[in-house]
């Protein structure tokens, strides 16, 4: 093995050298502070687990993102988490006897077998909040503002948002009387978007006139606000649940133009490529120059439901590190100090009330020191010692 | 599979809920700050690597310690980080340029294939410094202080600690003239301390009497101060390299001494037993209760050799979860204010200021929320709204 060898690290593995990791914390706990004062709670789920609480809810894309490993004390075959959500939710569902709304939120290192999106990371340290025990859309848009404040608050600007709801394309394809595998045959054509075919398996189909008009409308109410308009009109008379998915976009959309003036809207109403567990009003938020989402959430109730207790969740993630590669951290600035070493037990105690008082003090090791670094020297004064400018 | 075993974690492995998860975040905040007002700058080595650069240094026992994967992308092995140590080395040897002394902190989660020690974890954060490019007993002195203020910080106290040096037995063992297999056969003897299988295994060796004699007396070295002026008469013959160890070990007791005036003092010279690849000064701090060291520590020249940059090294570590479970930590207490929906511009912006001001605002989603959990009320006053107590 050569030298360059043992440097390298993995695809999509990486460190943060001290300018980074100090913008990595300091964003880490002003974000944590953020949630804590939205009065969400931290936990700290296990980096591992058995993988049948792991991946319970998931869809089989979590199952091929998680490494295994065999515990050697119970022969059992654990997963390193991918995601925090389904650990979540067996906190609330389990660990914690709360009956009425509970708040939580989380932040730590996950790791993917895969490289996943354009920056191809395996290693995020993912940031999340969750929201159990409340099924309306108060709980949605209590979510769904705290992700862009947590965007907003990371320094993120020129912020889009895109929203969307599980039960407008549940709700159509229930009203068309599709099969299964008509259903499944047709969500393959509008993750692909392609128009033609779309058009022509859609001719093949022996349903109603209006069914189809309804499935060729759906591709198409994609855009901004205008969108929305289009589909109460185009939808109106698919069924309830479609009319209320509607509404919930609507509430969304005008609480989200008031509370965060700046952020963009944009809409895919046949969109159902990343919310494989969703279950709701599902939300993206993007920025310009970045092609993946920044931050991802949505509603996923019954996620709970196999630990024995099922409660409508709603909640949010976001890759710390990709924050801190978009947006400009300022750190506040410690001033340094170079001081002799501490040979005796005056100078100790004056080192030691220095960094109390929250300067950096590093004692003189080297026979030269770069002082550039420095802002400080601390230096004999009579029986005491000073501070002298570099 | 019942419900009972999804909640199940592993052996080993565990989670932190609300209240023990805001005591580990403080603490880790608070020693984080302390390590960077000592000039230590925090880094973020990956959670998995491949496994020739993991365990560069390390002894097998790290190698059984350390879960393995594939790499999907590569083919190579991976290894989930079961220490910081080597990672810390080789971020110091390869990706910073610094010449001189480097001095770097860390703090994560690591992963052990078996439970460690008497409290069986698995699964701890690890919390440590590291200073690099400095080979005297200057250095070992900082970091063996910045541990005890680690763990006086953290709220220990009725800390013992316990110094050794790796040259003392080195020294010994090289002037009395052993063969190798001798060396091995004598160590573990040590570390069995078995008095008459060692008595006997000395009795039996051909070498000189003189050597007999301090081979006899490095495991009856082990006690309070005394053993050092003991040790100081006893081996004053052995060697240059064995009296410079006693003496370092002697600055080390006159300063700590100094500087944490209830810090106990311990040594016990034939020691051997969890300092596989340290190179010279040893230390480790214990508190009354508990039968593992706290933290640990000590001097590993050397280590970064294999990276293509020898550098003298010593540092320590301990885990957050222990001491926040033998501390009794202290968190802020942040009021809490229950707050209506908000449905209104006004309402939001006010509980928005609210949040902004350190409170903790909670949006009523329940018809009959617990408020007794709150502090506050936001109610309507005139055209605004207004704090009243609960």
């Amino acid at each position: 093995m050569t030298l360059a060898d043992r440097w390298l690290l993995p695809d999509g593995v990486d460190e943060a050298l001290p300018k980074q990791a100090a913008k990595i914390e300091h964003l880490r706990r002003t974000l944590l502070n953020l949630h804590e004062n939205w009065g969400y709670q931290l936990v700290i789920p296990p980096l591992l687990e058995y993988l049948d609480s792991l991946l319970i809810g998931a869809g089989s894309d979590l199952d091929l993102e998680t490494f295994k490993v065999i515990d050697q004390l119970s022969g059992r075959l654990m997963g390193i988490r991918a995601d925090f959500t389904s650990q979540v939710a067996r906190i609330d569902a389990h660990c914690l006897k709360h009956e009425g709304v509970q708040r939580l939120s989380y932040c730590g290192s996950v790791l993917r077998t895969t490289p996943a999106g354009l920056d191809g990371t395996r290693s995020p340290i993912q940031l999340g909040a969750e929201l159990y025990g409340h099924n309306n859309i108060e709980s949605d848009l209590e979510v769904l503002s705290l992700m862009l404040e947590t965007l907003t608050v990371a320094g993120l600007s020129k912020l889009v948002l895109d929203v969307g709801h599980i039960d407008v394309v549940r709700g159509v394809m229930a009203a068309s009387g599709l099969t299964e595998e008509q259903e499944q045959k047709l969500a393959s054509l509008y993750r692909a978007k392609g128009l033609p075919e779309l058009e022509a398996f859609v001719a093949s189909l022996q349903i109603e006139e209006q069914a189809k008009q309804w499935l060729l409308a759906l591709p198409r109410l994609c855009g901004g606000v205008e969108v929305l308009d289009k589909a109460e009109q185009a939808l109106r008379d698919v069924s309830e649940s479609v009319n209320k998915a509607l509404s919930q976009i609507r509430v969304v959309v005008n609480a989200v133009s008031a509370r965060f003036k700046s952020v963009g809207l944009h809409f895919d109403l046949s969109d159902m490529e990343s919310y494989s567990y969703h279950t709701g009003l599902v939300f993206a938020a993007y920025v310009p120059g970045y092609g993946n989402a920044v931050a991802r959430g949505g509603r996923y109730d019954f996620i709970g439901e196999v630990f024995g207790r099922s409660r409508p969740a709603t909640g949010f993630s976001t890759d710390v590190k990709t924050l801190v590669s978009l947006a400009d951290v300022r750190l506040e600035e410690h001033k340094k100090v170079l001081a002799p070493i501490a040979s005796s037990e005056e100078l100790w105690q004056a080192i030691q009330a220095l960094r109390a008082d929250g300067y950096i003090v590093v004692e003189q090791l080297e026979q030269t020191p770069d002082i550039s670094e420095f802002d400080f020297q601390l230096s004999p004064d009579g029986d005491g010692w000073k501070l002298v400018s570099i």
